[in-house]
């Protein structure tokens, strides 16, 4: 139930010293160990403000014991601490409780009991739950709740005015599940919801899945975008967060670190899906994340031969950009056709300026797409670096 | 001489196909994705079978939601079976019931959930209970048990009495849990349950701790040395397995992979405990697994000239075996001070053997104490390597 | 240029000791500071031999400073040694020789320097050399070489006869290299080496290339298939080894280990290459080496409801197995799409049996192509498993 | 809920496409391959500037073909720049040159081979060598040289004196080498050379072994602290890179980034060690380093009830820090006997405050000594925190 501490603690210490002096020496060790029972900290997850705003690393869809999760609640503060969030909402299904015969129900209790843990950890907490019915119109979650179980009604239509009464923001979660080969389908029911503005966001990722199309949706009928864990499991069990895999989480773009802040964020759209290496959401917000995490260390580089020189650029954040050419630069330069810059590494690229016969400066403009930052389906954002070439 | 790069294969791929043909292999694509939500598979511990036994491993100290621990029951099986262990026993506080106002409490039902996810995995399950009781005489492991609810007594006499009539094996628990400097204590009540032989084993390991006193009583008095983890939380997070951690367990020399296999061979005391890098236990229990995991690849070397020659060792196991010298070989030999034969490595070390004048062979013997091989508090297994020297 | 070895050495040490001891106490722990530097040992590379031969680890294109490369020649028999393979080849070029204002050129010199080391670390060390001429016909390695020298001609027909004259194997190297689109030509002057059983084999894969055409070529012509790393830098600036990465080997099928074993597999075609998680070659050896490494642990199912019943593969590699189905099974069953089986794990895999009015037994065969095994151009290995199902 | 697996992204790609559309698709595919051979980028070391002060990362004694090192000298370049160093200095030895049967010896070679690689990737070279005799005086390195081949001379003396006539700045390396248990011993030459200012500095630390005594030495005779590797081999066979390991180093704090700012730092003795997970040095930049680094983000902690209120503290450098407790705090506090803080990582700590009948602020400060930063031989840097309790 405690700890010792270092593993090879014992291994140097016996060898040489004489069995007397040995063990008192022993006693006295074993007397300092120390009780602690946590194993490492919290990360800070490497994506930069942007805009003015704070970006804040959001989950809203998370399960525990009382609905068919594997946790008991405070685990998922736990969690949330450890991989460096600052947001997340547990969103027990409503109407889907695998353990109701071992567990006493109450909708509002799985919220209560990470709350503790959730303000201890300087963590924002938000009440939600998750409406689970069959498609259509399917799984929804409801976020700033007040009372959960006023959402606990026969009818789905009713569960809907509940969380709206509530003033909830309100998303359709994985729309491509149990569809045929995971396609979502956009039907009647989700025409109305929309119109009637209650469903406001969509889960463009959920877990390990990614729809294209609801994305498209996304773009073309202004909702919010929205990515999640909806992890039922011990989060290590699903993410390798020891070999750095992270969890899929929505990045917020917010005037506060707080739930308000959330909310308003949520309503205004400010959001963008990070999922794996991918990012995902409108070129305004990706342009900026690569803007403030991307550096051109040497934006001067004289050509004084015909050969390559030394491009350096340095990417801060923790996601890989992976750049593909859009086209060549304009003679006499040549530039790679990939570019990938490594996390929280300089990377140093080849890039060529023929000289024969060129003295004074000219402007290299490289044209590149950023193919894991997704401003619409499948369509990397377009970046440039404008490099003073000199000649000599 | 030029790359593919597997990882970039998506991306390539994008970039030279016509805008038509890649919105149709777009939607194909996604409708491929399959279901599947396992991450990993099951580890193989690197431990061998020795002296005509199964080594099972084994952890007789695990908790759920159904006392103080963090998840639900199947939870445990899974956590089992990824980390490559043969045999568990969930074993609830009967006494210590924090979620008892959320939770029907049901003594066995932890058992229950766990158990078909067990059976599906091919894992052997044991039930048993934690009795949890105030110092003296503190908390102990009942294992083998038919219902647990018989242990749920007022006293405590009555609930090892419940044990006893089921046939269970009883061990005391971290025995220097909450003592001063975790040092532990033998009281009369522990007297008395070892002369009337209630207590047949404990903890020498338990969570993070080591108790070296606890290790001297279980060789003075014949009680069977246990390891376990008294896991609360999500095993991960507080192992770090992806980067090699594992548990503490109890390594069982069974006759058979079965439950009364496992409860003959803790009868018997045919266990070795496993804790970090350290094997604990009988030296006739490490001296056989030291020699089932280590060989000599070159036992017979040439010395032609006065130099080192390379002597390699080969450790098969996933144990990492520290080496010091006991005493130098005779002359002409000599030998390095430290050995460290890394895990599932082949190391090369250098032997001197001065040739003045020598021929023919000479028996050199390398004697070493295996320093994380643990025969006695704080005594490291001696062993030796026979060289043939052939001096030409 | 001495090691001290465990860094949290003083750490605990220096906590809670009266000064005097302390000091006395630290003379003589430093006093034991061992002499090494070597930091890890060899590992084992994990595929398993097949079809009566050894499966020999080979890589046969390796530079040191004695041509373009950037490390002493030893080195190169130090880093075979620590990856685990059999055998090496140092194939510094004829040709080129940027060095040699530096180096007094002697093209036997780099296999004397590496020579020594290799039978120290009983590793198999094979004379050769490249003849680098422009394309074509190109580079072409020379194995089996007595004397390099020889080949230092002006025309690259007199260096092909002069290892001829030492019965040398020789293949072509890196075919696609400085090609257009890095796709290989097949010129006049291949056709003519080929003819004249002058070149046996070719290069499939070098360094982070593979020429599927290359491949197709090997197979339709009766090459020898040649995997290699093409090294210059010391190995670790190009492979990733600390996490896993391989270089590109290649498998040789031999009945000894040794030069003459390797000779005669090569001249027979007994071989298959090996790049990341990449077996290319024929058939017959991909089929052996998938069955020697792959065991279902559950080849009898039961099923008594209609749910999905877990199938348990064990795969004893270091090679990840990525399967994809071929064809779904006969009703009643199902199996999933994709299985992968993760190196030295044993996966589970869901397999449905309905059971509607069932009875007896019936058999399940599963069909599935292993995606990493290529036995031609993009075309994975098919295969099948055969359960027995019995139905309660 | 569903999974898309990023990795297995081409397999599912290739099930569902017709056959012809694969083979063009396949073809386009291999074309794109494009040539790159730099398999990662610069990393950042991240330990901060002090005291207006940059702190740059040099390593000063390194070795390469040229004398007994077994990489060619570019090589040595290129590792400074991928391991996040700002400068070094290659110090070949002048009278032990085993290549020079190989080699046409020019001691200024190795400088101008590693010279233009340095410029390219933006790093300062030293031109530096080791001169090289039997003990006493042993071995030293002369820095800032202009011409390496006037130190080639018969007696040591006159190799001094060359170095003192280019400005040398020359330090005493390894000096525990080869001396009896690697302790090392002050001979008169030593005096001698201090007293004439000659010698200046001098290594506590080389490769694998930390010399305590040069430590007190440097403290005590004012002479400038070293830290260097002492590299003969490619890097990453000595230094497990990929895992986080790293060369030793000078941290140097200096004006500017130039040679001539090194220069200055390294006559004022404004260095620190950087071995390990160890800082060696004066109190004055050790104290700085950490509180550079080490943030309390709650000074302000309100105990409400009898119970452990969380500290959290983080810390922004790569080295982790071992406080251990130099005294319990005064009454009502108890704080942790040890706290580690984890490199980047934020930690989570208990600090207790008994609350019987306290109302109001008071001051409880932490006094505890970090391990790892080493102001004398084995005496770690007294730090404390003050915190302000509030109770309610």
């Amino acid at each position: 139930m405690k700890t010792t501490g270092k593993k090879s603690f014992s291994i140097h210490f016996w060898k040489s010293i004489s069995s007397l002096i040995f063990q008192i020496l022993l006693i006295s060790l074993f007397i300092q160990t120390p009780a602690s029972s946590q194993i490492e900290g919290r990360k800070t997850i490497k994506i930069p403000d942007i805009l003015g705003y704070q970006t804040l690393k959001c989950d809203f869809h998370i399960h525990t014991v009382f609905s068919d999760g594997e946790v008991w609640p405070h685990v998922r503060a736990e969690e949330i601490w450890l991989e460096g969030l600052d947001a997340f909402s547990i969103t027990d299904h409503i109407e889907y409780l695998p353990h109701k015969s071992d567990l006493q129900i109450d909708f509002n209790r799985s919220f209560e009991l990470a709350e503790q843990r959730a303000r201890e950890l300087d963590l924002i907490i938000i009440k939600g739950a998750e409406i689970t019915r069959e498609m259509p119109p399917g799984h929804f979650n409801s976020l700033f709740l007040t009372d959960v179980s006023a959402l606990d009604q026969p009818e789905v239509a009713q569960a809907f005015e509940a969380s709206v009464q509530q003033e909830a923001f309100i998303f359709w979660n994985h729309p491509g599940w149990r569809q045929p080969n995971e396609v979502p389908i956009w039907y009647d029911e989700h025409t109305q919801l929309y119109q009637q503005k209650i469903m406001q966001g969509i889960e463009v990722v959920n877990y390990k899945s990614y729809y294209p199309l609801a994305f498209q949706w996304a773009l073309e009928k202004k909702l919010t975008i929205i990515c999640n864990s909806d992890i039922h499991s011990p989060i290590q069990m699903a993410y390798d967060l020891a070999h750095g895999e992270h969890r899929p989480m929505t990045l917020v773009f917010s005037s506060e670190r707080s739930a308000a802040g959330i909310k308003a964020a949520l309503i205004n759209r400010r959001t963008v899906a990070y999922f794996n290496d991918l990012l995902i959401g409108e070129e305004k917000y990706l342009k900026a994340l690569f803007e403030a995490s991307v550096t051109v260390l040497n934006p001067e580089i004289t050509f004084s031969q015909a050969k390559w020189q030394p491009l350096f650029i340095k990417n801060n954040s923790e996601i890989p950009f992976k750049l593909v050419r859009l086209s060549e630069p304009e003679p006499p330069f040549q530039s790679p056709p990939e570019l990938t810059l490594e996390p929280e590494r300089t990377m140093r690229f080849p890039v060529e300026g023929k000289t024969d016969g060129l003295t004074g400066d000219k402007t290299l403009t490289l044209k590149y797409r950023v193919e894991n930052l997704l401003i619409a389906p499948e369509q990397g954002l377009p970046v440039e670096f404008k490099i003073k070439a000199i000649f000599e």
